[in-house]
């Protein structure tokens, strides 16, 4: 055997498993896999490219196999990942297998007569789907020897990076705007990292960040939104991976996807893509539908319009979590939906609300305002005819309702109050 | 095959699985499976006793293998559950098989050098170990017949309860103090179920249950903590099943568990002394350890001056989840703290809180105060000599630092605020 000389800073090779480099998905530029974002020819952004043949001959059948053997959590789903084999054994907080719920009671709710799942990825560690992009960026950060993982974060991803450092064995040191409400603050905070309050809002924390990363001070740093983007997109994948392995590996009829910065929408369909190519799913045609807020619909507004191009909006919305005025993945959710069939829709505030009710009182998932976006529009899409109710549907859930409990406060209330004696309840009328 | 004549208002007949009879833990006295809580003769707890043996004549080996091939969830354990062995395809939160988080950081940090593992609870639908509780109760609701859910609850419980009801078919009432806080309101009424606040502190509400269950009106309605408290109880064991079961089907030489009203330590005994008699673990001596909080301790104090009784006391401490003054099982915990040497020891409400962050930035997990008072009593059972640090020990976070956020708000503060400019963030000392 060979002796290896060791270039990097890191002790040991970097190791992305199936990934062979990055590819600009504008140009098809292909550079080595770094902690690099834009391309360096058309500053398109670079996604991670893989070659699953290499190595051993392996058939559908056997990798399936491999992956049903693997540990409960994203990390069966190695083999497509650009992680080392031996991931699961490295410390990570290991999310994901998230339940996929047979919702019949909100199904006949709506109409919907095909088949209808919730995924709900409140079950993560820190409770929304930031856990599974954050885990492949540690990965990442890890391979690239970097020491502080960072973020501009409104909220949930700073804990996510914040808990995922501490189980990972990094420093960690996240950006917030400096007027976030006390209980982010407290998730973000509460694992001893660093948090840092910017005076200003989440456009000038992201300045603030790019900033950053030029500078020798953040030599070392790994931004998971930023230099660490491409392998941290890719943890969205993981989301279309469980849920066709979920449904018996096939694929639905219709998807049903919030849209922030629009990465996750894309990342499913690239996933969905990956396993009919591989085998692990008959191929068959499906539809992917993306979720907006009124307040903040750049893509749908343009998905009406029949645009190409998403003009940025200042958002304003009690969906905080989905508040990109300019994102970054819209022209190819335009795309993706179009491609397939499905479509773009928004909801008001009050439909946002209205469905985290529906959901909870269906089929007890109390989901975050990101949730909410999702359902209200899925009644919409099958009100409105978008969406054929005898088609098998899932709807995401990408996070936890005690996250945004101020947006169901004030209209939910006891049934009644009452003294303690048998003639008080039954004075209420609940008896 | 025999025609059988159903007397119950069900349409099918109930189906306990395993579960054979109720039996009194004081005086032994058996009676029928029903929704009975006290011993006719000696107003003893009543519990479920099983015939774990009858049936088809099956090994350790093949009960093992039939487990693993189980769902990932506590239904893996219906073999040893009163439930029918077909609940898995009945609707049902489906709580359990929650992380076993191997915590080397925090071992090293407690100086703990045998391994330690923390069962994280927050894992759970609604986040707390009471998912697991509520879930059987919910199947003896169903094999009874009865059509309405309840409970007395200061939060947690409600939530559960009301999650619980909506996914399983049921309605449900329930009933908390009338001055609760706010987020623990919309987390039990979020699910669009009757919540009735009672003017009265938590005593009033149990009592008034009392009477309801008394009452025609309490016809068809299971209290999950009351009438079907046995049924209710036994959740707790699979807390135990899963704990060995992610150890490598082994026993672990120390368990750290919280108590409030004492039940969940005494199931847990339970369940590892069913798992030793059937063959799936190897008999091998194991420490039970409880842990309170100073401002609810009649136990701890009980155990300490060597009582065998468990004096009242009226509960003053951040852990509410805990804040059981006169816990029902407080005479068992001590047995059993006693019997496997064991101990009882609390923790005061500024250790609660510095246990909460030392678990959240060695561990990045997040825990409520009934997490802080185990973790701190872990710690402080570590320091004052009562627990081997070189023996095997398994921690339980039973529930979700979001739930108490206002324990480690005050002191979870943002590193520095800073401009939008690298100078500021350099002047701030973190780069």
């Amino acid at each position: 055997m060979a002796v290896e000389t060791v270039a990097s800073a890191t002790t040991t090779s970097p190791d992305f498993g199936p990934a062979v480099a990055l590819s600009c998905r504008e140009c098809g530029e292909r550079v080595p896999l770094g902690p690099v974002f834009a391309c360096a020819v058309c500053f398109g952004p670079l996604e991670v490219a893989y070659e699953f043949s290499s190595g051993a001959a392996e058939d559908a059948e056997g990798l399936r196999k491999r992956i049903e053997a693997g540990p409960h959590n994203i990390w069966r789903y190695a083999p497509l990942l650009p992680v080392p084999a031996d991931v699961a054994s490295k410390p990570n907080l290991n999310p994901g297998f998230t339940k996929l719920v047979k919702a019949d009671r909100l199904a006949r709710e709506l109409g919907i007569t095909g088949g209808l799942h919730v995924k709900d990825d409140s079950g993560n560690p820190t409770h929304s789907f930031k856990d599974r992009v954050v885990a492949i960026a540690v990965e990442a950060a890890r391979n690239f020897g970097l020491t502080t993982l960072s973020c501009s974060s409104t909220g949930n991803l700073a804990g996510a990076v914040g808990a995922a450092a501490v189980r990972a064995g990094f420093r960690s040191c996240v950006f917030i705007p400096h007027d976030l409400e006390d209980g982010k603050v407290v998730m973000a905070a509460v694992y001893g990292q660093d948090v840092v309050g910017i005076e200003g809002n989440y456009d000038d924390v992201n300045r603030f960040c790019s900033e950053l990363i030029g500078d020798p001070i953040g030599e070392g740093w790994g931004f998971t939104n930023v230099n660490l983007r491409p392998y941290y997109g890719e943890g969205s994948k993981t989301l279309a991976y469980e849920i066709c392995e979920q449904l018996g590996w096939r694929l639905p009829d219709n998807i049903i996807i919030p849209i922030a910065s629009g990465s996750q929408l894309t990342k499913i369909d690239k996933g969905l893509q990956e396993l009919i190519k591989l085998g692990l799913v008959e191929e068959k045609p499906y539809k992917i539908y993306g979720a907006q807020a009124e307040g903040c619909s750049p893509v749908s507004t343009a998905f009406k319009a029949g645009h190409d191009v998403v003009r940025p909006q200042k958002p304003n919305t009690i969906a905080k979590s989905l508040a990109i005025g300019n994102p970054a993945d819209g022209p190819y959710v335009l795309d993706i939906a179009r491609r397939t069939g499905g479509a773009v829709e928004d909801v008001n505030d009050d439909q946002v609300v209205d469905a985290i009710k529906l959901l909870a009182r269906t089929e007890g998932i109390f989901a975050e305002t990101a949730g909410g976006v999702t359902i209200g529009v899925l009644k919409k899409l099958v009100e409105t005819g978008q969406l054929d109710p005898a088609a098998e549907t899932v709807a995401i859930n990408t996070g936890d309702g005690l996250k945004t409990l101020d947006a169901v406060a004030p209209t939910t209330r006891p049934s009644a109050i009452i003294r303690p004696t048998l003639d008080s309840f039954r004075e209420a009328g609940l008896a």
